[in-house]
């Protein structure tokens, strides 16, 4: 069995699982850390290993332009090129050619792009980009999709789902037919924008064509919080419960525990590395910003409640220092603290959930973790 | 006893010491790591302990300005600000101050200079360099000299002789003045440029004053490799047994060998580091660019003969991949390589000693270590 769920909490959707894949046992609800280009920026992967990261995301976009997937696949696909023997996820790559949409152009066929590096003329199709992943060779792959942005109208959101509908069962298709594929996961994912009938329509679909895992796509791409939390809402019920769920590229602490108490099991983000790198720091008191020139002889730890490396060593007196003169440790110490308290959050939430007080610990958590720490007396 | 020596190279000056002080023994000779402004740039403190380094270098002339010797002081002092437990040593800032000469005067009284940060005009005295230095709280700080470039009539070379003379006996007197100084080690420092008996002059000086310890400066400052062997030589039988000897900023693997043996205890050089973030890597087998189009698809570490965590864990393709993608983690794992090279090559180099087999082990690594890997057939 991939997908074992061990607990489930009595007032929510929330559920406590174990993935396994060829490279260890997930447990879930897990966040994933992205190391883009294989690497979390700013850590050597024994630092991510003692923080307890037991999965982490590289994107296929950046990978199949630097190095390159045979690159990739001929140094012994992506666990020994990277030199990382835990859990694997790729990404499909759609969201980055979306995101740079001055440069892609999409047709039913695929999406041909210019590569940012050289400007060189690519074409992508929903084959390629399992042909891509397969030889990358993560545990985890994700189908191609049509990431709808927000806003859109009722109409484009729907053509858009019936490409990504098309897309997915030829990436599926692509996939059953690859013998080296048989120790991978396939992630469908589901689309539909805001609209509760599409999004449902779009995991029927998902569920017709039969995946290994359940991604949700095009969240967090603007929308109101309101209407994440109803597309969640709406999907909920209808998840098969063997199949491990992940909510694409989410997020705050907030829309973690949200995405949790509905059913959610993976999460990933780059927003605890990005804001380590830019000195935004997470505590159980609340963000603090590091360049603060109230930190300069502050001699306690970012967060006396942490037991992070950063924090039994350092004070933010020397952080603040640290970032203020532009050094490289600056990114690291932050990057470990933050993705500590992102993972030590995901720990307490599995523990709540075997406990039956997940709803308690989202309550507590809500009211202290996501205000500026500046911006209320100490 | 402040500095033990426990073996000695029957061929040569080379001899084999501890070093204590408060915050631990420093086995010599040894290779100080520049930790410039309170961190080795691209490694956190454990990655540094890890290798086995015992002693780190910061440069007063950073603190000073950022984020200040009276912050530093006031956090507990460098060892508890920058949560370094094993020895410290800060130079005297002199040789940053020559180094942006257009920025600096020179006068008997002292340097006046103007701040590299926001340009504000500054004036430091031989006395402010050890209050600084004393506020700041290192094991081991250095007097003021004027490092005399190269090259130098010997009449200048002299007159700047006569400068440090002065300085250095202001600096000693000011230092034994200060009741809170008295667990750190000062050092003197020989000047001369590349005139023998100027050389010979300044050790006479620096040991009528009366320092705990004794540094070499002036050398490897653009001299031709042979002038600073002539003023090792030619200082080699006059220093006392029991003070330990500093070779300030030097060198290549090459340079500590021959410094090693004329007598040399301590080295410091930003080289292993600042050539790790330019993907200069150093190997038994000679110096490798990891940029070289050569290692993409290349499986093997950057040293089969290594046994740092970079090369027991990593690819040369990974590490080219990491480098060309501008990955933080590639001057990490560069410089936890090349500091593990020097720091490894000194415990050889220790133990060559103890086996009076040091001239052999000398001309072993002389005939290796320092051309390029890619000039000749692997």
């Amino acid at each position: 069995m991939t997908f074992e769920v061990i607990a489930r909490d009595p007032a929510s959707a929330a559920r406590r699982g174990v993935l396994r894949t060829p490279h260890g046992e997930v447990e879930t609800p897990a966040f994933i850390p992205c190391a883009t280009a294989g690497s979390v920026k700013g850590l050597v992967h024994e630092q991510l290993a003692d923080i307890g990261a037991s999965i982490i995301l590289c994107n296929t976009f950046h990978l199949m332009l630097r190095p390159g997937a045979d690159v990739v696949h001929r140094l012994g696909k992506l666990h020994r090129f990277i030199g990382w023997d835990r859990t694997l996820l790729t990404d499909s790559g759609g969201f980055q050619l979306f995101s740079m949409s001055e440069l892609a152009k999409v047709s039913p066929e695929g999406i041909a792009f210019s590569s940012p590096w050289d400007g060189k003329k690519m074409f992508l199709t929903p084959e390629d980009v399992i042909d891509l992943q397969v030889k990358i060779g993560a545990d985890i792959i994700v189908s191609l999709d049509y990431c709808t942005p927000y806003p859109a109208t009722h109409r484009d959101a729907e053509r858009q789902l019936r490409m990504t509908e098309d897309w997915e069962a030829r990436c599926r298709r692509a996939f059953v037919e690859r013998d080296d594929a048989r120790s991978q996961l396939l992630a469908g994912v589901i689309q539909g924008s805001i609209y509760p009938e599409l999004r449902l329509r779009s995991i029927e679909s998902v569920l017709a064509i039969g995946f290994d895992t359940l991604a949700v796509g095009g969240l967090s791409v603007g929308e109101p919080r309101q209407a994440m939390h109803e597309v969640l809402d709406c999907l909920a019920p209808h998840y098969p419960d063997h199949l491990p769920r992940h909510l694409l590229g989410v997020g705050t602490p907030e829309d973690i525990l949200e995405g949790v108490r509905r059913g959610i099991d993976l999460f990933d983000c780059v927003m605890p590395t990005r804001n380590a790198r830019n000195g935004l720091l997470f505590t159980s008191r609340g963000k603090l910003r590091i360049k603060n020139a109230r930190y300069a002889g502050d001699p306690a730890p970012v967060d006396p409640a942490c037991r992070c490396y950063t924090c039994r060593n350092f004070s933010r007196g020397y952080l603040r220092h640290l970032f203020m003169a532009n050094e490289i440790s600056s990114a690291t110490l932050n990057t470990i603290h933050n993705l500590h308290f992102y993972l030590d959050m995901m720990a307490k939430i599995r523990e709540s959930i075997t406990l039956s007080r997940f709803e308690a610990l989202r309550k507590e958590l809500a009211g202290s973790s996501w205000q500026e720490m500046e911006a209320k007396p100490q």
